[in-house]
């Protein structure tokens, strides 16, 4: 997507360790616009295959995978990382390493918004190390829903994410609107 | 916002201790459609408001704020509960208790996202007690922004939070989609 690979060159900055600050349009600030626009281009990229809901991960998922939502009209759930009091069983809960934050993350659904033969694409903003979206893989498999496709705003390509899914035993069709080859130094190299 | 009303009668659940679920339509699964009418409200009250930037708060304020920005053509920031790594100095923080979570919450703004002078919109889920709002607006008021309306999709009346902000020196408009004029036993009374 070339909007939004622009906009990466433009305001993206490399932190070190594989660390991609891009809050201006992404984890912090939002341009609705821009988002809009992904919301399209992910569908696009989907439009051929049936869909009943999108699963992500609070909280930057939340933004992209509504966007998707509305141009391919199905709900959504957003996994939850601490269970609201709201929250009642049964639960599906997964954890998964967080490279970002240290330590792990729990990621929770009530299985009131997951079920069983549902056909979900998982819509996330970074595709990594992949440990996050294995995790929503496998609340999805908790619940016997089935999966049918993974789309992301930014793919950090040089992390092997695609691969280790690959391993995990997904075989879904996997996009990215943005690819990034490698961030050596201070510098982001776009695929 | 009858559409609001009637999921809200359909779908609530009083959970007790002024505790409404409406994860089916707000907080956990989103109905992107419900989503985009809300958002059109919530932009069509403050329509003859110059609004320059939206504030939320993660995680349920944000899909609402994103559907208000889109109508309206500005950019939303929502502020975070734990400091991301690539989130920057200089930071605007301010603390809220939380009733749903019990203990503090707090409320991080980049610097770089909310700039003095600018004419902010606060959207969010809930108006309940009003903690978390008026710690969005001292939020506004350290970074010498200027604080146009408060908008909401639920209003808890009986919890007296925009007595509060009053008593806090907000009088900029505030509107909400739905209000809640009392919950008791299991009851859901709605204005």
């Amino acid at each position: 997507m070339e909007e939004l690979k622009q906009r990466i060159a433009a305001e993206g900055q490399n932190l070190g360790n594989g660390i991609l600050k891009i809050d201006s349009l992404l984890n912090h600030q939002l341009d609705p616009m821009l988002m809009v626009n992904m919301g399209k281009e992910l569908a696009a990229l989907f439009a051929d295959i049936k869909v009943d809901r999108i699963l992500t991960a609070e909280i930057s998922g939340i933004a992209p995978a509504l966007m998707t939502a509305i141009e391919l009209q199905v709900p959504v759930v957003y996994a939850r990382k601490k269970q609201p009091i709201t929250m009642r069983g049964p639960i599906y809960m997964e954890a998964a390493p967080s490279h970002t934050k240290g330590g792990m993350v729990e990621l929770l659904v009530s299985g009131e918004f997951l079920k069983a033969g549902e056909k979900v694409l998982i819509i996330d903003d970074f595709l990594a190390s992949g440990e996050t979206l294995k995790a929503l893989v496998r609340l999805l498999e908790s619940a016997n829903a089935e999966l049918v496709g993974i789309g992301v705003v930014v793919e950090k390509s040089f992390e092997s994410g695609r691969e280790a899914l690959g391993e995990a035993g997904v075989d879904v069709p996997i996009h990215a609107l943005a690819t990034i080859a490698s961030m050596e130094g201070k510098t982001i190299t776009l695929a």
